[in-house]
């Protein structure tokens, strides 16, 4: 089943040209913590990351998906291939590039960090989610732990000697975590009995490791009820000698693991806690009461990489079915159609193949763009901390409304892209011998998991939007607003400059509209726009940032020769930017209507109206 | 892995109400080639259809997906338990409901087995792929076969106790059917022999029947090229002796059974004739050159199939979804958020997930009125068939428009829907135990086979729309307009209404555009819209058809008791109206200015500036 067209595509170019060009990395390289950093040994990086992904943890994508996990005897078995990789991505300090040196990690941008995500999921979602589930976990004890705990856990955790996981939901609390019910008993010598049943824990086993610490919400005896009484505990599911070595089984089992749509290399498991009242944990940092504040403090970056996870599939979704539409014959030029001896040509001629890919393409782009200049906010406002608060304050703020937005559009449109992949591919896209149906299932999860995409809404639309009186909020829109007077006369592109302008004027009154809702104590009608109103501001920011690469790439090609091998990267620029500012950008004002009309017939809608059956 | 809630739903009331209460199936009851059928068989027959969807078809369908089909020496094998259903189909006669009573069929109008296929495919998609196609070739021979061929094959076809398949895709001829090369040679006892290799065979091969009539397209030696060159054989796996038994092995052989995302129980085959230059075939109704023509024949009924495909699945999907809200706790109400005490309310609750169910539910109920209407005029066309020309010319005229119509929006919406209901289910919707997941691997392929959705939308606007001198086309729009005309001051439906004249102006905007297109032979712009046409067209139709129910239901409204139990139903009539014409309808003018804005970037963007690795 494997094939030659199988395999994983990176599109190091254009992830140089966001790096570099549009975000202009070079200027913050060598400053700060990312002293050590500089343009040749970011490019290195990147090309170690696609070598990696394309030799080591890309082969394994289809096979993992086929073989799937295996739990027997209570132990969870990975996909063959697995361990190996496992130990090259440790060995090559990738998934740490961007951690604190002090931390052990390789401090590079975060921008960077992004471009080494994006094809380390990219090429392998499922296995992927092992070693970053692992290191998110490393990273919170790393954060948050006592001294103890980070000499414990921490270097073995990112050694990739031991495995992490986060357990957060139970069956009756997923969106609504504050509803857990695991329990948390103090013993006497300061550890805590921990009791319950914890599901949906991605990585939560795996062969791969000799230890794996489980990091569970609970609530200690007598705490109060919500988000406010849960604690975090380290839970190894081996205990932890004197020595720091493994030593006897905790009382953790894996109960059972889940068959799954997609990403079926990863276990998704469900862990029991002390069903044997013999679970052991130790309260993170000894600080009760913490864990929401603990795991939020995680919560932004994970919900970034899932926005990675989605550009990941995405672009290589793209990437292999443009190789198939360039590759694969069928039918006649349109202006030869009725000629049946007219020769055959490859689908990459035909106006809607050439539609889908464009489509494709503009959003695969635009979506890194988004992905690029969220990071670019994180170091930025990382290199200001504590220097200029305004700046810092700036910065931060972007970090915080794009989140939601990079998360949730990114993770729908990656699976419409996979889609539209599919429909490229024709009847063979609907076959596993070609990637993309992997793609397609794979990311059906990214909208679901990390907080739904309409948790991603609510926050945008109820925390982030308010945001310091509505600051962050301000503060972008004046930034698409000075784009638009700046460049609203270019010859070019005077006319879709034009186009965002207007789209960001119909943001401007979606927005009113959210605050007048939230002035009025209408809460209860924001969660029917909320979805609605997040595609405006990542439409409204792609349409931003695509013409942004446009205007970039004619000013990079006005300085080439006629023959220079990057000007058909630029032109691609300029119709990525007209495509998508003349086909989805419309669809900005088109929402806002719809918005502002108020419809309430989904709270009118009696219960038993919805099916009589 | 089997689950209780994992079970099919069908949707009778909304059945009823469209077929008697909206399209007024009573009227034509008892008339002309109906005249054997009354309300109470129809009535009988749903139920009875319904029941063989709950009891025999429906719970295989998760098992079918788990086991899929296995090759072993040449012989398909078909998931456990598909015999038995296949014979209780047959028994019940259901497939046949609406064949000509003349060929063994009920005689039914199509209205009435839409109804049936809904919840035939509905129930299990992939094992209604062997009945369906092979019902579909039995008809095929019963219209275009030699009276031998009739005698010799479709008896025991319609009896189920052979399978029939319908052979088109070669490796290098999908869209571009054409480009067959698959040969004949004429032998000189009047048979031909074979030679080729045809893909993408559903239902190929199955160890159900035994003996399987594969419908073959060929180019006899020295015909033209292009689909006009084409002849139809019918080459059956075993040779027929000559009492009628199936006797020595043809050299017809299963090269392989593809893996796919979806419908996994349907054997998706290769498969390769006359490889050892004995494959005997014969010509169907003894004409060479005239198979186009005949697989034309069945194209229209084929198209109508996939759009009952999607309705069925989109209507089980938001039925499991909606139970699974209405039963599944999580969270507080919106009004007591803050209050981690508040009591955990279903998720039906939440705003959002109303949203999507009355999306889900907006769309499934105009889809289903959409087939009905379009079976409507296939019967009411068949009706005045010889006696009224003009009343016959709208009626088939209105097949023609809207096949491609219900064809491609219902394939693409199917797929959407399934999307939202695994997002309304969360976490559990992406796990094999419910059946939303598999609703949406199996619908994928929908919007693929019986013509991609692109070539539907280039049959809807190369060849629909001018049909008859527009005449089909602008029936449609004045039907509309006739609507709109006689409720637009409608007391409760006004502002819709008008909403919905304003999206048929745009339609007629849109219409006039491509006119024009086609006048300056400007041709190739078509395919860049015709799919963006197409759902324009589409959701003119379905905000029509729901205003038309919500109007229905008012009226029948009145009438009832205020606690009668049709309350709830007709209600959920007015709020599916509203809803699709506030949120969906105003889609149809902002893609009409898109269209009208004529963007050509597809084409103007060069081959080598879509990616440069």
């Amino acid at each position: 089943m494997a094939n030659a067209d199988n395999r994983y595509r990176a599109d190091l170019r254009d992830v140089r040209f966001v790096l570099f060009e549009q975000f202009r990395l070079g200027e913050i390289l060598g400053q700060g913590s990312f002293s050590g950093w500089g343009e040749e040994e970011v490019l290195a990086t990147l090309k170690e990351t696609a070598r990696l992904a394309a030799e080591v943890t890309g082969p394994l994508n289809g096979s993992g998906d086929r073989e799937g996990c295996r739990l027997e005897n209570g132990q969870v078995h990975v996909p063959k291939g697995y361990k190996e990789a496992w130990d090259q991505v440790h060995a090559s300090g990738l998934k740490m590039v961007s951690v604190d040196p002090e931390f052990g990690g390789g401090g590079a941008p975060s921008a960077v960090r992004v471009a080494v995500e994006e094809m380390l999921t990219g090429s392998n979602t499922a296995f992927n989610m092992y070693p970053s589930l692992s290191f998110g976990a490393g990273e919170l004890i790393e954060r948050c732990g006592t001294p103890e705990q980070k000499k414990k856990f921490v270097e073995n955790i990112f050694g990739g000697k031991w495995g992490g996981t986060m357990c957060l939901t139970e069956p009756q609390a997923g969106s609504d975590v504050g509803a857990a019910r695991t329990r948390a008993r103090k013993n006497p010598d300061g550890t805590y009995s921990i009791q319950g049943t914890k599901i949906f824990i991605s990585a939560g086993d795996s062969d791969m490791v000799e230890n794996i610490v489980h990091l569970v919400l609970a609530r200690v005896e007598g705490a109060a009820p919500g988000t406010k009484g849960l604690s975090l505990f380290a839970v190894p599911k081996f205990r932890v000698n004197a020595d720091g070595t493994a030593g006897a089984r905790n009382d953790v089992t894996v109960g059972s693991i889940e068959h799954k749509m997609g990403i079926n290399g990863s276990a998704t498991c469900v862990l029991n806690f002390g069903e044997n009242d013999g679970c052991v944990g130790e309260l993170v940092g000894g600080v009760e009461n913490a864990g929401m504040s603990q795991m939020f403090l995680m919560m932004n970056g994970a919900r970034i990489a899932v926005g990675i996870q989605g550009l990941g599939l995405a672009s290589t979704a793209y990437l292999n079915a443009l190789n198939y539409a360039r590759e694969r014959k069928q039918g006649a030029s349109i202006t030869h159609w009725k000629d049946p001896t007219a020769p055959r040509v490859t689908i990459l001629e035909h106006g809607d193949i050439r539609r889908m890919l464009l489509e494709m393409k503009s959003k695969v782009e635009g979506i890194r763009a988004l992905a690029v200049k969220l990071a670019t906010h994180v170091d930025r406002a990382a290199l200001h901390a504590g220097k200029d608060d305004e700046k810092h304050a700036y910065h931060h703020g972007q970090v915080e409304l794009l989140t939601p937005i990079l998360k949730a559009y990114s993770s729908d449109q990656a699976f419409r892209i996979c889609e539209l992949a599919i429909q490229t591919y024709g009847g063979a896209g609907y076959l596993k011998d070609h990637p993309v149906e992997q793609y397609c299932r794979d990311s059906k999860i990214f909208s679901i998991y990390e907080g739904t995409n309409h948790i991603q809404a609510m926050d945008l639309v109820g925390r982030k939007l308010g945001q310091h009186g509505g600051a962050h909020t301000q503060q972008f829109l004046g930034d698409v607003a000075s784009f638009v007077e700046a460049h609203q006369a270019h010859p070019v592109y005077g006319a879709e400059v034009k186009a965002l302008g207007s789209a960001q004027e119909s943001v401007v009154n979606a927005v009113m509209k959210l605050m007048e809702y939230s002035q009025a104590g209408q809460l209860a009608k924001v969660p029917l726009v909320a979805n609605r109103f997040l595609e405006m501001m990542a439409e409204l920011t792609l349409a931003w940032l695509l013409l942004d690469q446009a205007l970039i790439g004619e000013a990079a090609m006005a300085k080439l020769s006629a023959e220079h091998p990057d000007r058909s990267f630029y032109a691609g620029k300029r119709y990525a930017a007209q495509f998508f500012a003349r086909n989805i950008l419309p669809g900005v004002g088109a929402k806002a209507a719809v918005l502002l009309a108020g419809d309430d017939s989904p709270y009118e809608i009696p219960d038993a109206a919805f099916a009589t059956v």
